[in-house]
């Protein structure tokens, strides 16, 4: 079993990666990662410079929020990630951002079809949109739960994406590559008229993935 | 309360953080904060690399313009910054750049409305533009003064932003979240029409971030 | 003769140089060589981090894709390697990428014109593209083959791009080539219609590149 | 009077200026300076990597082309730049560039017009681009030389860009700012039509800025 200090690593890797990778700037976005065994969950302290973030600044919460340890205060978007691990026990980690590409087509709250082999291969679906919602208590949370459905990642109309993994690390891969097919999709939208690929080929691609990726299977 | 060597480090920082956020190139652009104490204004200086700039080579001056510390000539932006400072007490940095989205909406004189909880946020109404100004004396420190209104950031036609702050830091982040947002509308726009936040939801994001934001609350 | 570990060194080269040009994130994408008097074939192992990888981290196969020295399983885009390889005795070095650009004319099925001095030195002819294939057995080698001819580069619609070379490092300079151009005719095709240049003005800028440039002739 | 070896690093420095600014990918672009004196011209090897490149490595020609110094083979765009150096004497330094938003312009004939109080500063002028030319002879040099006028920069149909300064720095700083003006006209060409600045306007802009900015005067 992994210690809550390795978990604390990982999720400051996670939110590094959002930083270094462009998906978020100055104190936007952040990552968590929670530990089922122990109910905490570890999140990006609020308001604070990325480059400067040490694993022992992360901000540590039980499941209702109140904080567990850290000198910092959590993210103010803690109620939201506390809301789908609540729900959702197959995720372990989860990222917020307002990634350029992926929020210009929430912010029109469209949902991107599942145009590449790369949507097909990560995502396996089109990437889905959820309405705009407020920001008063669990809103965003249940929002998110009714329109995610299996996606490793959702848009949130007028505002930005949240993506899921089993790890924090899962949940930064969503996330990038999120942006990564949103800027391809909208430069083609640009240009021309693209076509979704057929289900079933989304299907295969997907299942050929998960199946024979990786260095783990 | 804090030392002239301090602030210059913080002037410093802020324009490096323009320059390594991608809001200017070469020598466009510039970053300033004031000693309210001291009647104090720390600018970059005129022309020079900023990978280059040491906290020392920042130059000082009095509220006039008036040389009072430092080898180097300051920016020739100075005086528009200076008039700020004279006639907004609340502000204690200001950025300037030509950020290229902030800009492409500058070109066409039109502001950026709030279609974005991330602008309902940092900006709490949409981004205004002022009219194309001529740089003779104080006309864009007047032109702006009569068009920003309280916001932390200002478009100037044909020209580039200005961006506020209570200190050089809060500045930079305002001209940073600036380029952000003015990106994303910028690639709705090109792939729908966006529309804008209701009044209400824009009010109800920037109390909730100007209260439970940070680690200063 | 080179040696395995020189062949590795450069494979290494390879995947890091798309890595850091920006045409490639998280896992995706590979780059490969070959070693024709051993028949040994080197390629980035399987959903590894590009920035973690080291020399000694490649794996080497032969040419049925058995898996000869190295730790880590192959990239599962092995087999479309391995058929080109087999195929054209003239290409020492694949690279595979989903770059944004490129990839956005590939998803539309669209080729890319000679449109630029830069396509006619570096492609010598329009940048083909190849019909929707899907991954199953040899499928993408094989229409990769039938639609190539002797490009250095060819787009594979809804999917991404293939680029050769007689080394991985030519072949990593024209799969960044490829992104460069698709970047520059997709901005202009965004503010007009560009046309092709005439084919014997890009015969004659392609002959002259390739007789005078570099330092090897 | 500058030595041999201090332009060579003045060279060196802007060729690193135009890889380290996103400005040339691979091989692609080449930065030059005179030394009037000497009647020598230092430039950039061709096909080398440019982050292999050391002050030593830059190629030494006399006016004609022939090699003075240094093992490599000067850039095959020589000619180009040792046609402007002997027509213009008041030209110093010259870049090179396919930079991706100066060569959608390029690409498509289009100058780009005095939209933007930055192109007003540095170009004074709209940015000229001159026909479509061969690369035999002198084509391009004669060419250039009857379209650019007192202009810092020229874009080239189809092809690229090039500066021009006193110096190999001030050459650096026109395809900077040209590539950054470049891309704040194209973003607002695809959202609406912007207006150039009256002439006037311009001529103002460009006469401050040429006599107040900067450290020297």
């Amino acid at each position: 079993m992994a210690t809550l200090e390795q978990l604390c690593k990982e999720v400051w890797e996670a939110n590094l990666g959002i930083y270094r990778g462009g998906l978020v700037t100055m104190h936007s976005g952040n990552a968590s990662g929670i530990d089922r065994q122990r109910g905490l969950v570890v999140i990006k302290p609020s308001g604070m410079d990325y480059e400067k973030l040490r694993p022992a600044d992360m901000a540590v919460t039980d499941l209702e929020g109140r904080k567990v340890k850290g000198r910092w205060k959590p993210s103010v978007d803690l109620p939201h990630h506390l809301y789908i691990y609540k729900h959702r026990a197959d995720i372990g980690g989860i990222v917020h951002t307002h990634s350029n590409y992926a929020t210009s087509f929430a912010l029109l709250g469209r949902p991107i079809p599942a145009y590449l082999t790369a949507i097909a291969d990560e995502f396996g679906n089109q990437i889905p949109c959820m309405p705009y919602t407020d920001n008063e208590g669990d809103h965003i949370g249940e929002t998110m739960l009714k329109y995610m459905g299996n996606a490793p990642a959702i848009l949130l109309a007028h505002h930005g994406a949240f993506a899921f993994g089993a790890t924090p690390k899962a949940a930064l891969k969503a996330a990038v590559m999120l942006e990564d097919v949103a800027k391809t999709c909208h430069l083609a939208l640009l240009l021309g008229k693209p076509r979704p690929l057929p289900a079933r080929e989304v299907r295969r691609w997907y299942d050929r993935y998960h199946t024979t990726y990786g260095q783990k299977q």
